[in-house]
């Protein structure tokens, strides 16, 4: 548990941000060094914030009533068992579904292997006003597709820039990026496949293939490390996010969903009448 | 406030289920006569159904990860401030929204003009284990296409069998279809139109083609007393939800919800695989 840095608006960002140089190996998936306090304390400090998130939503989705163009964009990462559906339940969660999609990206659909990797994620940006969520993404195409040589290296290795040209164009056109990788360790892993099989209201989240996966746990760290590295720019960065405890796991989400839309500051669009003369209509009506 | 009869299940379906010869307009928008309480004790059980409601949506969806084909459809119509974003954010907000598609239907776009009123429709239903909620629906076609006349009557009288087909179908394919009319008092309508010129936050809600609109009460009462009589199904019945007061009207819709899936009663798959063995490569795994 962290002693409690009460950190101010955007540290956690900062904290997390993958930069230049950064190794993931040499992060502890387990680390938990920025909570606000314990457990109890944390998940309390969950709740605060996703309230503000719930409230700065509506602000987006209100600005873009008034012809706002800006959207968000969340997109999860992670190892199998890392928790992305469980950050979606959560912090997700706490906004209104009515601004929000969530798009799950598995083994791509026929139609899908008919176009360029970028077209089926083309298609799930948010709308303006809007909060996308992404679980998996485009970086399936340079983690699983390279580790299981789907398509050639000549191939992949250029997706990473044609990764960044898209995100650049997308945040240009208003929708801000959150990029996060969620980070365990081999051993929570280990524990989650174990929980899975040890209640039968968990069996069909259990995937026999996921052991073979795990063989390759090496090989997807290196490509996570490419892809990190490679694909942490100014215009969308990527965060890691120690995931070993969802309760810390879930208040680093909210944190960066709440810093990034802070940081947009959305504003309620200015009346489109005469509010004055409007009330006296309504006051008039029988 | 009702005195509290402590209804069993399926009974509020039943309850506010539209029956033919039944009558739109002897239907009181402010009563609360089902409510188990006053408004705190409401509240309270809302809190209670959306646990269970969050708990039956996630067995719908592993039923259906495990080859199930069933889904849920909440379809939402009202007049101008009957609640329909308002019951989204609070019943639909407590599910996972990993399974939850919201989808508003506004003017159609000329896209959507080029092809019959139910294509978009069609494209919005629910995957199996989804839950779809529609925002507005097929039925502005019978409504305020009628009581605008944007087609001909000749046209739009048709249609009333053509989305009793269209439902039939739905219906077989294995979505639970659940239509909610929100109905509110014209003074009601007033009250709320007037709160939205109060708050600056809430300028963005208001419309001034809403006062048009009321206008033409008495219109879209006769339109939406002939859909509910036309197209309350066996397959499809529309329910009225009283919905002056918020409270009771998020109690009933998930009562509503809940009494579908507990229906339905989604069931989590059986093991693809044999658990026995996997517990034990999991416990082997380094």
């Amino acid at each position: 548990m962290g002693d409690g840095p009460n950190l101010g608006p955007g540290k956690v960002a900062e904290a997390l941000e993958f930069r230049p140089g950064a190794v993931l190996d040499e992060i502890d998936p387990h680390g938990t060094a920025l909570a606000p306090g314990d457990h109890g304390h944390t998940e309390a400090a969950t709740a605060g914030l996703e309230a503000e998130l719930a409230e700065l939503q509506v602000r987006l989705y209100a600005e873009a009533v008034g012809g706002g163009h800006r959207s968000l964009l969340l997109l999860l990462q992670g190892m199998d068992t890392s928790g992305k559906d469980g950050t979606v339940r959560r912090v997700v969660g706490a906004m209104n579904p009515a601004g929000v999609t969530v798009t799950p990206f598995r083994k791509p659909t026929a139609e899908e292997l008919q176009h360029d990797f970028l077209w089926r994620i083309d298609r799930a940006l948010p709308r303006p006003g809007n909060v996308a969520v992404f679980n998996r993404s485009q970086y399936e195409d340079v983690l699983v597709v390279r580790v299981h040589q789907l398509v050639a290296e000549s191939e992949w290795r250029t997706r990473y820039d044609r990764i960044n040209e898209f995100e650049r164009r997308v945040v240009d056109s208003g929708c801000h990026i959150v990029k996060v990788f969620l980070h365990i360790s081999k051993d929570e892993q280990k524990r989650r496949l174990g929980d899975r099989l040890e209640d039968p209201a968990k069996y069909w989240k259990y995937n026999v293939g996921d052991l073979a996966e795990r063989e390759l746990w090496a090989d997807y760290q290196a490509a996570y490390q490419d892809a990190l590295t490679l694909c942490s720019t100014a215009a969308a960065p990527w965060y890691v996010v120690p995931a070993d405890h969802k309760w810390y796991r879930d208040w680093l989400v909210a944190n960066l969903l709440v810093d990034a839309l802070r940081d947009l500051n959305p504003t309620y669009p200015p009346p489109g009448f005469d509010v004055a003369e409007q009330r006296r209509l309504v006051a008039a009506l029988d």
